[in-house]
């Protein structure tokens, strides 16, 4: 490891909104880094040039992993498998491959089953936006965000202690823990919201007696912050519910459950029932903002990206 | 009705976000009317006169409408009908009753109840923030915002008039409609959304192997934006769901059934299944931006009120 850099040569897979993005925060925060970019859609890569998402973006896979000493992959969980397939035999013995898939366990078993040799971190930056493709990305997006990475037993701690320096170098937090915990935090703090968004704005659609135009004119209401999570892209997700299927589905579950119960306590117009349960909830809110994760902005501090950018069509995240 | 204003005197009732939202908009847009406020709590009135919410405050609720024109019931959905209750043999003969309540039905009824010699014109201005109380409010809440105005059967048309010209006034846009269908209508743009949002901070709370300080801290992937929605007024919402019982519950049980769906769909692995309805629902995304009910700004364009607000306790509204 250069004293200068966790890693001299990096190879990001991917070319959508994480990969671009990690491309652009290694130029930008670690300049004495080379860094190469490798995408399977030959317009994504024209745009990554043009974007200079990498150093290099070259049309072959080989040219842009041979001299690589970490590799990221930056594809949708269910194309990590295929993705490390085509590396076989195209890597330096050495070189560590990592990712930034949003489910841990799946997405590790992909890659070691098709790299058996190769050291693998796996990773998870908590961060994006609702658009993808390789427009979307920007260097600071990782900037005081989350990144967990989940070393594999027996991985050489030398190489996790090295993509934990590549992350906090862009500017994430980093946080360690085991790949089916990750799974689960994640399925609660994201992967279920983003169902139960996806699946309201279909209920609301298919109502009869309510028009289309009127679920729209009103969401300011409410429903509109549902849809903006619903915007995410597509395939992305469905990916992530498939690969993530025993700890979304527990989670699903319990919300269920509960959701039951707010509904019994409604329909027997229990009052105080409710009360105590928004007041409660309320509270958590509260913390959440004392957590410094959030501020009581209406944005968010999103703003401080300053990114405005186009709604985009292309979905290769 | 004055060349000038479409109500000369105008008397809210109940200082919260929107009461005092109303205060401060009646005296910006409409300045040659007079405003005169009045809420249950002494404190609150207290504050209210510090912020010049209305033009006089006075301690009496018979000082406060004696000469009114227009009443706004400003209180939660469940005390209209208390607060209806009171005014009886105080207001004059051709006042017009309205109120600012987030459902029609069982406002209107509890209003008309109490006072059925007056004439009443229900409306709901779709607008608000996760702030509650006499410090929340700001002249600009309902620029741009809907206001639905509800009808009932047999009022005098000329109310009505009245009613939608001073909402417009005030910077809504205002539709009318059957209050039952507004019901309905707000069930599922905004009271099911929120029940939902509630539910599942509380599911992701409750876990056991997941601590609160992990659920907090990786909140920026989705959950966040489901606790700014469930930090709402515990007090308000109580009520909304207590008094607009059977909409939400029609929604509640075909969100289930969708949701039910899915979670099938997953169990099975039926990805072309997933993806189909979440690339359905980005496109309703994609419609509500161009409504103009919303913008590709991660803040909704919020941040145009520029009206940062303390974390208010007081829930009065």
């Amino acid at each position: 490891m250069s004293a200068d850099v966790p890693f001299a040569n990096v190879t990001i897979i991917g070319l959508g909104l994480i990969g671009g993005s990690v491309g652009l925060a290694v130029q930008e925060y670690m300049p004495a880094a080379r860094v190469s970019g490798w995408d399977a859609d030959s317009s994504v890569r024209a745009v990554a040039r043009n974007r200079g998402l990498a150093h290099q973006v070259p049309d072959s896979l080989e040219a842009a992993v041979a001299d690589a000493d970490l590799v990221v992959l930056c594809v949708p969980v269910r194309s990590m498998g295929t993705v490390a397939a085509m590396l076989t035999g195209k890597l330096k013995p050495d070189c560590v491959v990592s990712d930034v898939g949003s489910c841990k366990v799946s997405v590790a078993e992909a890659i070691a089953k098709e790299l058996p040799g190769q050291v693998i971190v796996p990773a998870h930056p908590v961060a994006g936006t609702e658009h993808s493709g390789p427009e979307a990305g920007f260097a600071s997006l990782f900037q005081n965000r989350w990144c967990i990475v989940t070393p594999i037993k027996g991985a050489p701690p030398e190489a996790t202690v090295r993509v934990i320096a590549f992350w906090r170098r862009i500017g994430a937090t980093v946080e360690t823990m085991a790949p089916d915990h990750h799974d689960l935090v994640l399925a609660v703090t994201s992967h279920v919201p983003h169902l139960i968004a996806y699946t309201i704005v279909g209920t609301a659609s298919d109502l009869e007696e309510v028009t289309r135009g009127e679920v729209i004119k009103y969401s300011a209401g409410g429903f509109r912050d549902f849809t903006r999570i619903a915007a995410s892209d597509p395939t992305m997700w469905r990916d992530v519910f498939l690969s993530n299927k025993d700890a979304v589905l527990e989670i699903l579950q319990r919300f269920s459950e509960d959701l039951t119960a707010l509904q019994r306590a409604i329909r027997w117009g229990k009052g105080d029932e409710l009360f105590g349960h928004f007041a409660k909830t309320r509270e958590i809110r509260r913390s959440i903002i004392e957590e410094g994760q959030d501020d009581a902005r209406p944005d968010f501090g999103r703003s401080d990206h300053v990114h405005p950018l186009p709604e985009d069509e292309a979905a290769t995240d």
